[in-house]
């Protein structure tokens, strides 16, 4: 009987490995053989999936992503608007032990598609999803009549969208001050300052 | 006659090249070797300055540090507040090409610090010079009576200090859009938004 492998398994064993890499190790550690062996695959078997490390970690993020697009659709937006948008920002912020490692993949690829040309491309595509979807929420308090008179969209969405990012850095940077909870408590602010004062 | 060499001309060159190669190629590509072909400078003698590309890339990233305090310190700070504010944010910020050469140099150094233990320490003092500069904003307008009632200093530090970083990061990510003009509405909408409402 023909041994049967599953390749997308395979395929999600190494990225994963690659995942804890860059995490405990940084992006300049997660070399194909440091991963070949991580995962406990031989070297050439993880060529024949990813010939170069650009590959690698290309496939890794869109782990990343696709994990992140199946929690979003997943999520239940059933409560006031606001709490919903929090929820949603929540899904991006390095709020838990999961989405800290997604971060870390997350921003050692953004750094290296920086100077890498293969990964410009997803790159790009990361950023722009993103930035659509804060742009959603931006436009959203907009449309339910909640934003502040006059608020700019354009120059809102571009505020969030840092300040989302900002945060994600300065987490993983020092993660005993920039807390999830204190993450959570920008983002509330934030969002409180967009809004219409209720006098 | 011996021949004279300035030590911290031959370092400040080798600190140079590493800037150039880590904002042209990226980190990875920015090793002893190549930063020396790149200054002209024997590997030799690179080794004799910086043992390690450790070494090489904390000694690059002070300099970088010793400029913007340098600038930070010949600002002339004659205007309204808030516009002495812009203008100590505007020396963090990547508005021009020096600038974005020194932003490149502290995310390359920032992200490797997150998995370097010989980096950490410098790493947190940029870390906590910054944000004590971004809170030294904050106090002033609550100070001055300009900020809006109940500021929460606290959060507002790391909320503005989140935003400098993610500004900065989405520029060297697409400058196209986040171009130096974009930054500066941001801010300027940011500061004005911590102003109390003049009604």
């Amino acid at each position: 009987m023909p041994k049967i492998v599953d390749h997308q398994k395979q395929k999600e064993k190494l990225a994963e490995a690659a995942w804890r890499i860059i995490a405990e190790e940084g992006m300049e550690h997660a070399t194909v053989r440091r991963v070949a062996k991580e995962a406990g695959i031989s070297l050439g078997s993880l060529r024949h999936y990813f010939p170069t490390q650009s590959e690698l970690l290309l496939f890794s993020m869109q782990l990343v992503l696709e994990r992140i697009r199946k929690r979003a659709s997943s999520l239940k937006l059933e409560g006031p608007p606001v709490e919903d948008m929090k929820l949603i920002l929540r899904e991006i912020l390095p709020v838990d032990e999961q989405k800290r490692y997604e971060t870390e993949v997350w921003l050692a690829f953004t750094v290296k598609a920086m100077s890498e040309p293969s990964l410009r491309k997803f790159s790009n595509e990361i950023y722009e999803e993103t930035k659509s979807a804060i742009f959603f929420i931006i436009q959203s308090l907009e449309n339910l009549g909640l934003a502040s008179p006059n608020l700019d969209v354009f120059l809102e969405t571009e505020r969030l969208y840092a300040l989302i990012d900002g945060l994600a850095l300065h987490h993983l940077q020092k993660g005993d001050e920039v807390t999830p909870k204190l993450m959570e408590s920008v983002i509330e602010l934030h969002l409180e300052s967009l809004c219409r004062r209720n006098s």
